[in-house]
């Protein structure tokens, strides 16, 4: 039953604000916009899953993908979460946060330090994929959502491996993006001390790809990997 | 009373497993070594730190350092976290969770498609600072952790903005750090397959920092931004 559910539709430009998305502090920097959070989301491939086990927190680095409004989250059939989520029948409590850091805010005072950021956190229920075709589609997504190009260009999970997967999904109803960008907010009577102040831009990339010593004679390089 | 707690002494070459820290699947990527562990902690600066607010999970990512077996978040005090921390008289249990990519694994099969990685995950009772020493030294290694030698070239925090800062403890006690290394484990049955495969580097590092406008005369940038 929880697979057919239709995925959310798209049909505001922001997400409501609910009593949980709206922080206490900053809540300047905090958006609801809709293009701002999936922009957010398909920059990252890696999350950190929340949920509750046993009354205490627990928080796990996983691959997620969006496809649409819902986002989407696989492991082992074995694992503990996922064996959780498919015992929850109205779903599994969960917050997903997607974070990027993209500079150091170093300012003359210690107390005005900060960090260039952009996250997005989601709650709601995650539910087990059950039907097929969602779950390849989900699979495909979440190849896809790390190296663009790249499921088309791999052997398909058979049976025996989709049996052994399981696939969780996150509707994109509860949402908030949170961002500081721009530099240094130091007090005007700190202006003159003599210590530097500015932003370290952080950067992310990637190295040359290594190819595996058994690759088949005549495998080059593919074009999306030379894009990446 | 909280804040006069002595920090947990290290006594063993590794953490002591626990119920939660072991896990169910692919145990052998887990490591309870005590210098592992230091080692992925200190490589990053940015945490996902998970907590239960009206039963539900809340993963919120925020900088900590580390000072010996003690790990160290700070916030406004008029953070909805925080103020949960200060009022949970015996700490809030709390989840942290550090998170390196090292590279991406492609390999010929869409199920055996991985990311190179190394976690840590600690669990425990975050509890209120409220010792001024230990919240000054807390302060310091916060901006000492993001960037190594900034904390003595600032103004440091006054009464006010000490007041305005809350800083919590989470003790080193359930810990356990998670990794990935190496290249990719196809089937052998695929290793014929026409798909590339192999292990795409994910490489982290610094832009060229952008010196605030209003900069005191002569203050030139120091050794330890050109050594970041």
């Amino acid at each position: 039953m929880q697979g057919t559910q239709p995925p959310p539709e798209q049909t505001a430009a922001s997400y409501p604000r609910t009593e949980r998305t709206v922080p206490t502090r900053s809540p300047d920097r905090a958006s609801y916009h809709r293009e701002l959070v999936h922009s957010i989301l398909d920059e990252g491939y890696v999350c950190h899953l929340g949920f509750v086990r046993d009354g205490a927190p627990v928080v796990l680095p996983t691959l997620y993908a969006r496809v649409g409004e819902c986002l989407y989250v696989h492991g082992s059939t074995g694992s503990r979460p996922l064996r959780a989520v498919g015992q929850a029948a109205p779903g599994l409590p969960v917050c997903l946060t997607v974070t990027h850091v993209d500079g150091l805010v170093l300012a003359r005072s210690a107390f005005h330090h900060s960090v260039n950021y952009r996250s997005v956190v989601v709650h709601g229920p995650a539910r087990d994929v059950t039907d097929p075709e969602e779950k390849r589609r989900a699979l495909d997504a979440l190849v896809d959502h790390v190296v663009p190009g790249r499921a088309a260009d791999t052997r398909p999970a058979n049976k025996k491996e989709l049996a052994a997967t399981a696939v969780i999904r996150l509707d994109l109803n509860e949402v908030s993006a949170k961002l500081r960008t721009g530099g240094v907010n130091d007090e005007p009577e700190d202006l003159g001390l003599p210590h530097w102040a500015g932003v370290v831009p952080v950067r992310k990339g990637y190295g040359t790809p290594i190819a595996d010593p058994d690759l088949a004679p005549g495998t080059g390089l593919p074009q999306y990997l030379r894009e990446l």
